[in-house]
């Protein structure tokens, strides 16, 4: 592959094999830009990305906004509370007025499903999903990818289990589809409410118990008990949640001896995952974050025309 | 003329015909950069912009934002929530203060009608008025008489109809003026009670119906429907407003064939404008937009002392 | 003094009377910069520095950030109300996700007395404590005494006093260790409600009178009474606080004629400070914004490992 061919990066179902690997491989020669004393290449100057955040983020947006500033790209924030859309405008024409302004490319994160797809149908920019509703995160799955690509040299063949609220979890449906695309086995676990039906048909193995799911795994991916979610009861309390379902480094060990550790963030340390879990030598949580900013700087280079070995100077 | 001699950008009143002609010819110049690949020039580069905005906006503080970024310029932003006022800072102190910090150019929408003008008497810096109050706007002005000057090659002679709430609109008020000054004819009409008294002081002409006002138009210019504002029931509900006032493309085409149809957004789909008008031909809504950039990039370099053909590189 | 050798700014205890002056120094190399038709050098380019403020503040942020874009440094703000602790994360989670973002400073405001120092123990990154609780706020030190050197030529030997509410001022605090480490004798009135048992074991007289405090001051420093801190009645009324600690011109001249005023901002004009005082020829209070931004500039310079006089170009 010699170059990328995708306009707008919406989930992980539109990119190939060997786009996932050629991403994946762009970040890997750029992450070492954010180590320099001079955290900045001159690649994207003059571009202008818009950060159009319809639902509140630290992590992602900070993490989109340093890759493109280390892309020397110029950015833009606009978030739900002060955009027009308060004032009863359309998603289409919030978007179509950012259209008008030139923008090269629109990184948007939505509660509704399949808004950054309607949006991509309508615009020159290009369009990244931040995430939309409970459908995908794409550049969370690429650098979860990415991540257990540099921890365990490969993805073909792993096997990953993900435990937590895979109902409501966009994490989730990413990595089943980008890491079963990928050769990986993926399980998922959780209390039965949190399991949506069908989910074996994105690729999904459900297994019954915790010690089941992760008694085999190469990886273990927590995900955030989402307490802001949880008004339907899914389950009884945060404390039984995590007697049943909460990783604790003893009960990890003695499931597993060598499964690593990733979680999404944020972290419930003591619902989900424990503090001495969170912060073990398996644990690739930090990697995870460090890994975000090369992928989002990798998507941005490759959007804007890059090809893999041109980038740094 | 050679050289633009304003130091702040208040109303539409205080610039002479030629200036707007040349803010117009100068934006004319500036609107290339926003569809090159690398859309930055370094013309502003280690200028200080503020940002001040007593008032939400996602459009024109974004329009403003991407005008400096692509001049080069560095911005900061203020908003009302986060601004000292809220610990009971006079508006002058903020200012004062803000000034210490020798910004070079102060971009400020205010609630209050005037303050941009009573701000611009105790700075160094210049001000440009984003818009104050039901007062003026006047850079929405520069940007739609760009706009109409691109689309029929004049503005001198022409017949423009602002169709809305006028009592509540500085947008209203800053064409009137602009567009009269530059030797065009304006007709407002509007339900009785958003006709403020006086206005043909301004320059406009009220007329009775929708039929009178559109007839023989040039330009349609539909105005929003604040709907925040209307809890003083100036009309009866949105669908009485919208059958009376509202225009639609089978509508418009009955009463003029070749009119443009403008609107400074957001839209209110189905009450002012149908989505069939607000996308047809003669739409130059998101034009408006564009040249929005250009106006104001024109406007910040030649306050910083630009002439007109100095600028590109 | 060749070399700063601080990694984090957390408080003035921490720093030496010679890093103070060489800080100060620093800071009046920089000051010009400001000044200039292009405000900005290429210093600190490719650096990142998160403006991390869980408590709102303009001033005080925007100051930063105007000083870090001068230097030409990439800046990321993060504020309280958008920051992922409000799902929950624990601070030092928030933190070390930032740090594995790579950024070279991290700018922090936190309700939380003794927030910063305990986030510097564990990052890799520099902290700079912009306001911590009640404790300390060494950037407004080291600006007000770069003010009071400016104005009287030295530091040491020099009379300050502070008026009003040293119970809840960090900024008090901070002044009294920093003006007594450099020389100064520091003396402090205000009602009894409002000063805190034990603020001679920082270094400061409690004078009995306000005309006490001043007569024989070369600087007045009057604190902001914060009125969003005062449900607990500290004081009947703000009338009543301003008819007994409240400073106009003709009160200062009567007790002391040559005495510098001077405010952390922002003012509550008519309260702790009347309109003519504010901006007599007296006053430092706008000197000290300007010189907020030239020490800001120092310490992000110093801490990225720059000496006195190799920076400006």
């Amino acid at each position: 592959m010699n170059h990328f061919h995708q306009k707008h990066i919406l989930d992980m179902a539109s990119l190939s094999e060997q786009e996932i690997d050629y991403i994946i491989n762009t970040a890997k020669t750029l992450k070492d830009i954010s180590e320099r004393p001079i955290k900045k290449v001159p690649t994207l100057r003059g571009k202008s990305i818009v950060h159009f955040f319809h639902e509140p983020s630290t992590r992602t947006r900070t993490s989109f906004e340093i890759a493109a500033k280390r892309m020397s790209a110029d950015t833009f924030s606009i978030s739900a509370s002060t955009s027009s859309m308060t004032k009863g405008e359309t998603l289409l024409d919030t978007v179509n007025t950012l259209q008008a302004m030139n923008p090269d490319i629109i990184v948007m994160r939505h509660s509704e499903s399949g808004a950054p797809h309607f949006v991509s149908r309508h615009l020159n920019a290009s369009v990244i999903n931040a995430g939309d509703g409970m459908h995908a995160h794409p550049t969370q799955c690429l650098l979860d990818l990415m991540t257990v690509h540099e921890a365990l040299g490969k993805i073909n063949g792993l096997k990953l289990s993900i435990i937590g609220d895979i109902f409501h979890s966009r994490v989730a449906r990413s990595n089943i589809v980008g890491f079963t695309k990928m050769g990986a086995t993926v399980t998922v676990t959780a209390p039965c409410t949190m399991i949506p039906h069908g989910i074996d048909k994105l690729g999904a193995r459900v297994a019954k118990t915790l010690e089941e799911a992760v008694s085999d795994a190469d990886v273990v991916m927590a995900l955030r008990i989402q307490k802001e979610r949880q008004s339907n009861f899914f389950f009884p309390t945060e404390r039984e949640y995590a007697s049943f379902y909460g990783l604790t480094y003893e009960r990890l060990k003695s499931m597993n001896k060598n499964a690593f550790i990733m979680h999404p963030g944020p972290i419930n340390r003591g619902v989900e995952l424990s503090s001495d879990i969170a912060d073990c030598p398996e644990s690739l949580i930090m990697k995870q974050v460090t890994n975000g900013v090369a992928i989002r700087m990798a998507l941005l280079y490759l959007l804007m025309g890059g090809t893999r070995n041109a980038h740094s100077n």
